[in-house]
């Protein structure tokens, strides 16, 4: 479809900043022209317009650290210790749910996603060949990268199912669906073990790399305080400096690494994920809810690492929504570092869009307006009595600015959600899909 | 208006907890029954009925502490160091603020307010005669704790102002509204006017709580690090064991006393608070982006202080959103303290209802769905993909929530917002009225 959008306010987040009554081209799946309206839009006179007066124009935001199938356990057990939480509620509830319930799932997060202003999600769950997240948010239109999770105590399982996460999906649905590997924690998969997964993320690329764009790394890291302990006790190795630091030195560490959390690191570990040039996923709302401690961000920035933001879990979280991960961004480190100065608005805005894409290693598509990128869009009603006045459109995007403010949602140029109705599936009956694999999930966990 | 709510699901935070399929049944202004819908429906066949299937009832969310006015700087000065944010930016802007732009700031976040499921907000600032928050908050219908706000510099004022404001506007507009005596802090407010304005709260209320209820205070106290410092720098008076003990040993603290904050406080601070009953009105979003620290809150809470929870202004939030309030006191001391189990859910959805209500010494009439109370309840549509599943109502609406969930808003048994409509003022014209005000304003300040 070819579209200009135009009247609005077009938040580019790249050169050209920020443009009042601005247009924005679409053709196809890409961006061809970005400008001021008057200037543009008589170029374009069979296209079809989309009056964007008074509204804001952005990227879509994009959420680098999800486990999207997880929406089923929204609420299922809060404010619990961290252990009594995983080994009494979540995971025998995971152990019960089957492909299926990994779709529903997904797709209740794809459609709460678009429904926020997200356009991209990096999600790491189990992948299984029948239902799964890529076919959930392929459904919905939503761009995503789908990761399987690997552990050592499944290394068969592992291999078959990330060559066939590579071969089914990758660069499917119009390029909009990307895959990762995902060594689940440094506690988890043993130095042997990342070793190879680093080798099978290079044959993968080898062989897919060109269609669909890198196959990359999405693991945990430095979450909580006790992961060198951890690694001393499952695989006997001693983590003197630090678990980046070990990571490491494993030699498995790259540009192609979005590591989620980051919490605890010693000087080393910054040292390394900045030589390395790995991507932090800062995920502030799941670190406070998990007590897992604040992340040591205005170190990493001031390092020169490139942090981008998750929502992680809606179990830990426990919504999808990047508006509330940039207000908790902003405001937290502030608060507890005590300088106001520090994460102005917005640096956290780029967090969210195009640094989220650098993440990624998606930016040379996605993260900003720009000719020549893919057209991924979020349009926002500011005519509310929360965002009046109006001075700054950045200030507002990030301190006033509601997940329910975004009205329409364009992915790779089409339009997946138009005056707050996702177009592409009902969201009335992924919500009753949602509801009842719940309640099946709680029959088989009470007859177990 | 005579109204019975039923077949939703009645959130009381009172005697009879969480009630599915349930009912509450609404005279004039009053809550004369609640119980299951099968049971007392029948009792009230003349009863205009809201239906509420699948919808969540709940009391009225309690705003301790606001500076209503002030939605007007929203966006206004971000991301600046706090005396530069006070000095060169918002009090040059607040010397140009007329009677009428506080009213139209009032009316602004009271719509704001009634929108996001507040229906009492506590607020503090310049009374004026001819406009003020006061008549505002009267025409939105939202109840409220209206302040004058007193500083050492300005007794005269002052005196006249609290006189008047009691006078014209105490249990007025239906008892909706009640007054307050308002010193700004104790930095601003020498100990001889400190202890004058706790005589003026005697006589006001000698003359005034009969009719509509007591007067009661509203300061800011232990905000920043460095108020004992700028007492001793104000008045030369040496603060040695904490600003609320300071205030103690001027033997004008009580219970009604609500004090914002709390952020910095010495063990003596923890125990006047305990012992005098003082209200804490702990605003968490303020704390973090003006960089003031952290509230101990789980100390205050252990020590059996009553805390309910505020926004305070909207220039240093930037909403008035008491959902996202909850979400961030639930989080963030879980993450600072490293205690996952602390500030469960419940407790602070009982901060934001009940102990606000305790907090504004205005608990025997509002704070919890029971007979007898004031009707102030709000409805929540439920069906919405964040909040799918459900498992527990107290979780999602302190974890996932958003403001924009509320429906319908009852304030004194009045419909103030039906459907997401507000009844009561044009939601339009408001923010017309404020970006018009705000427009004025900065002529004036950019002509001096």
């Amino acid at each position: 479809m070819n579209l200009v959008i135009f009247g609005g306010t077009i938040i580019t987040m790249g050169r050209m900043g920020i443009i009042r009554d601005g247009a924005v081209v679409v053709e196809g799946d890409t961006i061809i022209d970005v400008g001021r309206s008057d200037d543009i839009k008589h170029k374009y006179p069979r296209y079809e317009g989309i009056y964007a007066g008074g509204k804001i124009v952005m990227p879509g935001l994009i959420n680098t650290h999800q486990h999207a199938a997880m929406s089923l356990l929204r609420g299922y057990a809060d404010d619990y210790p961290l252990r009594e939480w995983l080994e009494s509620w979540v995971w025998p509830f995971e152990r019960h749910m089957t492909g299926y319930d990994i779709y529903v799932g997904a797709l209740l997060t794809a459609v709460e996603s678009v429904m926020g202003g997200t356009t991209t999600v990096n999600t790491m769950y189990h992948y299984m060949e029948d239902y799964n997240e890529a076919a959930a948010f392929a459904e919905v239109g939503l761009r995503g990268v789908i990761g399987h999770v690997c552990f050592s105590w499944r290394k068969d399982h592992d291999r078959r199912a990330l060559v066939d996460l590579a071969g089914r999906w990758h660069g499917k649905a119009d390029g909009t669906i990307r895959v990762s590997i995902d060594p689940h924690a440094p506690y988890t998969v043993d130095p042997e073990y990342m070793r190879e997964l680093r080798a099978i993320t290079l044959e993968l690329n080898e062989k897919y790399a060109s269609k669909g764009g890198p196959i990359i790394w999405h693991t945990h890291l430095a979450e909580t305080e006790d992961e060198a302990q951890k690694i001393k006790g499952s695989f006997g190795v001693n983590v003197e400096n630090g678990v980046v630091d070990y990571m490491d030195s494993l030699g498995v560490l790259g540009g192609d690494v979005v590591a989620a959390h980051c919490v605890h690191l010693t000087g080393r570990d910054i040292e390394a994920l900045k030589t390395r040039n790995v991507k932090v996923a800062h995920s502030p709302i799941s670190n406070l809810k998990l007590a897992s401690g604040v992340s040591p961000l205005p170190e990493l920035l001031r390092a020169g690492i490139t942090v981008a933001l998750g929502t992680d879990s809606p179990c830990s979280n426990n919504s999808a929504d990047m508006f509330e991960v940039m207000k908790f961004t902003a405001l937290l480190h502030k608060g507890v570092s005590r300088s106001p100065t520090l994460l102005p608005a917005e640096q956290v805005l780029r967090m969210a869009t195009i640094d989220g894409a650098k993440a990624l290693s998606w930016d040379n598509e996605i993260g900003s307006i720009e000719p020549g990128k893919k057209a991924d869009l979020a349009i926002l009603n500011f005519k509310k009595p929360h965002l009046r006045p109006l001075y700054s459109e950045i200030s507002h995007l990030v301190y006033a600015v509601k997940a329910s403010d975004v009205e329409t949602v364009i992915i790779n140029g089409r339009i997946i959600m138009e005056n707050k109705e996702i177009k592409t599936v009902k969201a009335e009956e992924v919500m009753e899909k949602a509801e009842k694999a719940k309640e099946k999930l709680l029959d088989r966990l009470h007859s177990h």
